[in-house]
């Protein structure tokens, strides 16, 4: 999506073998996913596929306290404009990483909020140290969430689950989210790396083409909830009256201000 | 959609029997489908709705030269927002008379442009003059027609057709709309009202919960052409690049301006 | 479907070398789609099948008024019922011709109404003589066509002639059927019997198995017009509706006394 | 669905500031679903929607034994009419459920059988006491369960599961529904209303507006599982032969005198 | 699809200001499509797409007996795989076509057989001369044709006429072909490169990026034909058993041997 | 879909009043899945219908290491062969399980590899041994898994956890499983035969109409995730792909050679 030169400050991608490592190292911002970070990570995925990496693994660097706040909310358009459409850096990402013909590991510390918990569950298998936590949020925002975000959470877990991560916008805990299939497997900080590490050296000697293809396979199955031309512009309609409403415009705006939005419904 | 009063001088509706007519009768404007055009036509279906008219006829004032001159121009996005969302006139009407629970026949003389020609297609029955045209023109503006919009002229007859129509943005003749299943019949100027309401009369004799069952049935398979949300979304990410574009301005710009438009594919 | 002896006073089929011919024998009763005749031609395809036929003409016998006249109407559910359930007899007989392995062509002499024009447009095939006439008429008796029933028309022509058929029950030639592909040939009385046979010819000497395998995936592309069970079940819950009206004993009244009906809707 | 007055000893509605609180008070008939709590249910969203309620609860009377009984069996049909066709209030109410353009919380205490099980399947979040179990109970009564019914069931957790409940009509505890993600938590009785209403409380806070919208974005592609016009008519000839059958009337017979049941297949 | 130098012997694609005309040469061979003539025809759209055409011309070259016989029948394989894979060259140029941005009529003059019968009608917009003639020839050479080609087929035209091609695999004219949709314009071998040249000035005066849109909408549209896994393996299944048969290993002999082939149906 | 005479050396069957048990005995060679065992399998639900069984237990022996070693790799075609096709043994037995007209109940007790995970997944309810475990394996092989195979998982299980076990071919043990809903309940060997028993006995009581329709229900609506004919091709091009691979060679020879593969992604 954008070329350019990647800020290495923000991220890093290394070849361990055939597993590649892509960390997200932009801790002072809370790994945000601004168009730079995603440009890295999608940087990263490019050089995972050139070095024919059979695996890679996401993550963030040792110790933080958030793996990634999601969307930068400054790059949000500010009114009357759909702030999920097709080339938003977060649908871009996602889809890359349903596309990367190999599996994509996420290697879960700190919190995952918003966008990032998308991107996060988009990964073929999550592990995650006993405090990580995932939170839905952009009905703290007023954001309208768009339909194949939403069908990523579902494909990951049942309805209910979902319908409280996304109404709420209460974080769940890495042991909640194992329980429900969400989160693959719960590992102590001082040795997720290790086990990341041994999960996607089995991965390394099996048969990479018949990985890949039972990865594409399954992500057209999961996007397999056809819908009407219709009814899609129904919902499309629906989701512009909320980036139309007032309400979004307070949400944006209280979280740049750090107060609680005021919503009205309008 | 719009409740207020219907501007009489634009279009009226009568009852004859079972039969309901709605006439547009804003040739000084050529029957242009404005807001207030649109509320007129859907009271007309709702006035009928409630006198249980069996049959609808849909038509412009006899002599007139354009049946309906299609959206009108002046009530367009200026830029940078969809110009065929869910709640834009046009996609009202075109569902209203989908949803009418007995057949809508077009009694189409002159010609009938842009929107005006989905309109028109939208109806149950097209009976038309052999002066009258049929011109899909959103080319002409450089508006991206939306989803189920198109997919009303590809039930109507063979693609190849509605590709010359949507990419010339030529008129075709009422002849060779009949010979390709767009128009049923084609009579004179002088004995189309007559032929039309000898149809509204048979209509009028059969059973009108079979009939509006079947009506409602087609209409369901005619939407149902599914596609992913994923698909969906990439074809708006497409849309919104060209109601984005200078092209569009350019095209709405000159249609006022009266001049041709230069397009530059930009 | 059906088992036991075939009545061969209503229908006769021979073998002429690869093809099959299935005679609709019972004039007397204008060849009525009585669950007898439905075995009758599910009979004669066994037994084309069994002869390993290439191909099959369907028709009634030369000089016939009446090609059939479509259900029977003394067997239809006399109210509460929904009429056209998976098994009833024409609903089968459609299945029938449809996954027949081979070619069914319809040879066509006289009028063809309601039930039996759908069954003669389920054919792949349909050549007509000139004054062959074709009617669909439910909306005549009261009863709610079913879904995969109207679908049969919408894959034969456009949507604008199904309706014209639907709505207002109006018999259409032969030649105005040719002219929008319901009818791929029309050929006098005189010479209709041979040119089928020379078309059976020519078939008959092609690849048997590519022709089954492209008539069932041409199967399974028309019926793929998919709908949700919510949207299916909400048709269903509106054909309920009319065949538990007072109109659907009107209609089935009516055409019992020979009498016009008097439909009020109710 | 339905106007009228509602019997207010039966249910009642409160609001608690932007919530509201819909109690089923009918413990005397175990809650069953009749057509007169439906109404009650059903008018309760109909005032929530009106107050503009951020957040629904729907619960049974502290401490009752059974939250709902389900359908009421003395309402279904005595044979051969669908008993879960589009306008059974059991439908109505799970349909009202699913558009409410809030979340709605089951609250839950007691035994949760049949009909009543898809209802609180169908809410958005459920919280259970320790000691709620929950039945789904067609097989034995012989009822052909609807496919849109069915999948409320698919689309909260997996298949097996459903099978299980679905094949063994068994009880299923609110700690085994919970560990499968039917169930979001289990409370204890004395903290159950507690901790739902600050469940509440923290959605009140959120923007209404994206919330709303995603739940209708979910309840589209929970939805979006669809299937040929072919297919459902052959499952709903399969239906019919059930609800024709000598089981289905001995199923209802045998409940009304509280007899075991006899089936026999046929 | 293929790199490399295109052989100039068999195609050329020429700029006429903002049209790109691609001609087959190879009229010795009778431009079958090849490989090496596909990968011209796509080397020509590429050319064009870098031109930033607006609109395109596939011709044969003037006064030619054959537009293009099809498939090379020596490059399919001998038995046992699949003849129309992803990646066969006939399945590739459709492709091109249907995603090239801007449109593509066929001019068509002589006989179009088989493959290439699919690829003229794959093109956007197609014009005729009076003696050209369509054959869809699967059939004689005992090839099961593939879903998405039928596809192609039954979007242009009605099911009745695209069974009739695929079934009798006689030629039908263009005059016919006209009549039902599949060819939109008939003039004469003297009139016709002037005709399509100014259509053509037409396209390019209109927005492009609306034209490709609506283009690309269109192509999702007449694709939505979907089926389940399960519905398509089983097709699968079947075709693989004709490719398979000694049916397919006797039909290509035959036409190598340019004999009749001696189909048993095994 | 085999006739002849079953082995019953390698399996049996046997009724206990309405209750079918079918037995896999071919210990010797971990009860691989043969055609001669498949042909067991569905030899056994066939006298299982005959005999009216209203449910069905499938199980290996008692104490056995190896519930089944999935697909007998010597019967895999050698190359350029669709391993997965529709009459591949294990796809057959699949379908018979999901089609047949009760439930059936998988008793695991030891290792449960590739295919026959695939098996036991499908059966209705699943009941395990403690130290069973499930491995898909196709990756350890190089098979490419074929579409509604893997959907099969799907609708078993979150996507993580079908992910994880198809890309890294590891066991996952009864708790795990039951924890994520594949397995229904784990008992001990010693009292797993009679819990299951119990299970069936209480199936046996239900109308078994009624859960026959539905279980036939969730059939079509866990393979309603339909795809367009363009997508299915495009996945089976890349099945392709992996089927003509060395991989796919070097892992069948590996494994026949009973050493690791070396697979190097071409
Ligand atoms: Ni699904
Ligand atoms: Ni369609
Ligand atoms: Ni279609």
């Amino acid at each position: 999506m954008t070329q350019g030169a990647t800020d290495m400050t923000i991220m890093r991608c290394e070849m361990d073998g055939k597993l590649a490592i892509i960390t997200m190292t932009n801790q002072a911002k809370r790994n945000v996913l601004s168009e730079a970070m995603i440009d890295g990570i999608i940087a990263g995925l490019e050089q995972a596929s050139q070095a024919k990496a059979r695996v890679v693994i996401l993550r963030a660097e040792p110790g933080c306290k958030v793996w990634s706040a999601g969307h930068d909310v400054s790059e949000l358009p500010a009114a009357h404009r759909d702030p999920l459409g097709w080339s938003d850096p977060l649908r871009v990402v996602i889809r890359a990483i349903e596309e990367f013909p190999a599996p994509v590991i996420a290697l879960i510390e700190g919190g995952v909020w918003g966008g990032a918990c998308e991107m996060a569950l988009a990964c073929d298998i999550v592990v995650a140290t006993p405090d990580s936590t995932f939170a839905l949020t952009p009905a703290k925002l007023g954001i309208p969430y768009n339909v194949s975000g939403l069908l990523t959470f579902m494909n990951v877990t049942g309805i209910h689950m979902v319908r409280e991560m996304a109404f709420t916008a209460r974080p769940i805990s890495a042991q909640r989210a194992q329980a429900l299939g969400i989160v693959n497997h719960v590992r102590g900080a001082e040795e997720i790396t290790y086990y990341c590490t041994m999960l996607a050296r089995d991965i390394e000697k099996l048969a990479p083409l018949a990985i890949a293809v039972m990865k594409e396979e399954m992500r057209v199955l999961a996007s397999a909830h056809s819908i009407t031309p219709r009814m899609f512009e129904r919902v499309q309609g629906l989701r512009r009256k909320v980036y139309d409403s007032q309400d979004y415009q307070e949400g944006v705006r209280a979280f740049k201000e750090k107060r609680q939005p005021n919503f009205t419904g309008e």
